[in-house]
């Protein structure tokens, strides 16, 4: 699984400030952190932050990148962010997210393969998120079509089913699963396919049960990627154990610590 | 999903003391918790225990029966055992297990049909647990086909593709959920699909963590019954869960509590 950390975002009143008030310490201590967890990306998102969106995802990229050498994903809707941080920003890079229009396609296919950087692909057009598996496999199979005429590299490109709240779409879940599945057979090797994993549980009770138990569901129809909270403990520890009744990493008795020791920076 | 309480086991020193001692209370307190916490049947295994295997079966049934009328689910490998005490055990009952041999299924069904008993057929042959997919695939097809032939109700079938311990047998698991994915579209409706849970997980540590991660993923993949604890709160909360994900409950904020307290005997 490719683990991409959810943490550095100004959802979090923690970080908000930090962004606000160019404290760098937090960042770099998030930063570390979820790298030291387990996760292989660090998802960077401004949220709410007050300020200019350019300004503030720009000082947040460079102070993550002073901590860490993981890839960093630019996460906004925004092109002008994306276009002006993805080609500033060093290092190992990705652009989250690109809708399935070709419109969208034609603007962001391009910025990833100047930069090599990964591209995550939502399989949302025009007329918003499907509210089937079948929609959902056509516009992922039209991301990877485009992405591999425009040449992008099949390791960075990243498709996301879209994973809506559970509580205000409760046959989506489901929905997902299936496209899934589809979609992990569609090639070979098959796409990268990412959710982001915490949006399931919007406004629910039980939220950090509902993430682990889909994480895994997810992980068994075919994800090999998710944006989640590596510091959620019980969350790394059902997506490890997933992975060893998967067979994609062999059972010892210690296997939650084998596991976070294998993915550590350094270690092999 | 239809849950299988695992805990009238002789395996356990307590009941095969209770079994041993004719001690009433400790069957009849296993009973009643196991339903109030969702068990919708009950397996029922001497185990180790000391004394006659028939007549050990048959105090520990006649004992369930006197605190419950869930189904109970004979659990014994020996002829001797089933022909002797399915015929005479009143109430709703089951027959665990059945192999997948022609010379089995000739015994076993009609004893089944006979006594309008549940009979779980395990996809094992005279060579042994399949080591692959499609082996369980076609032993379970192979069951399917003889039930119907002799009359079995598809309701009173289920079919389990035999869960083996995660640490001797390491590729195992993920060829149940692939078995599990393909019985699932074998008919319509579907037929019945169980495992032993806790088999995956015998001599392992972190066993709870283990069963509950593979239980949801099996879930996803079209399991529709589990052999499990239903005392193990976490282990149903994963279950529950999933089947909220799955689209076959509704969340609410109580969630947890409302799919308790349907299955609770006389609510609806």
């Amino acid at each position: 699984m490719y683990i991409v950390g959810e943490c550095l975002n100004g959802m979090f009143k923690r970080v908000r400030q930090a962004i606000e008030e160019r404290d760098k310490s937090v960042i770099h201590e998030l930063a570390r952190s979820q790298v030291a967890a387990g996760a292989n990306a660090l998802d960077l998102n401004v949220g709410p932050s007050i300020g200019d969106p350019v300004t503030n995802m720009t000082w947040l990229a460079e102070t993550a990148r002073e901590a860490t050498d993981a890839p960093l994903w630019i996460d906004s809707p925004r092109w002008s962010v994306q276009k002006e941080v993805i080609p500033r920003l060093s290092g190992p890079k990705g652009i989250n997210s690109t809708k399935a229009d070709e419109s969208a396609l034609d603007k962001y296919l391009p910025l990833a393969v100047e930069n090599g950087a990964a591209l995550v692909g939502l399989t949302i057009d025009q007329k918003g998120v499907p509210a089937d598996a079948e929609k959902r496999v056509e516009l992922g199979v039209q991301i990877m079509g485009k992405a591999m005429e425009a040449g992008l590299s099949s390791e960075l490109l990243f498709i996301d089913p879209i994973i809506l709240p559970v509580n205000v779409a409760p046959a989506q879940p489901a929905n997902v699963l299936k496209a899934l599945a589809q979609l992990v057979v569609f090639s070979d090797p098959p796409p990268r396919l990412v959710i982001g994993l915490s949006n399931l549980s919007q406004n629910c009770t039980h939220r950090n049960l509902i993430n682990r138990i889909f994480l895994v569901m997810a992980q068994s129809a075919g994800l090999s990627a998710a944006i989640l909270d590596p510091l959620d403990e019980e969350l790394m520890n059902a997506l490890i154990t997933a992975e060893i009744l998967l067979g994609k990493a062999i059972y010892c008795d210690g296997f939650l610590e084998a596991y976070r020791m294998r993915s550590q920076p350094g270690k092999s």
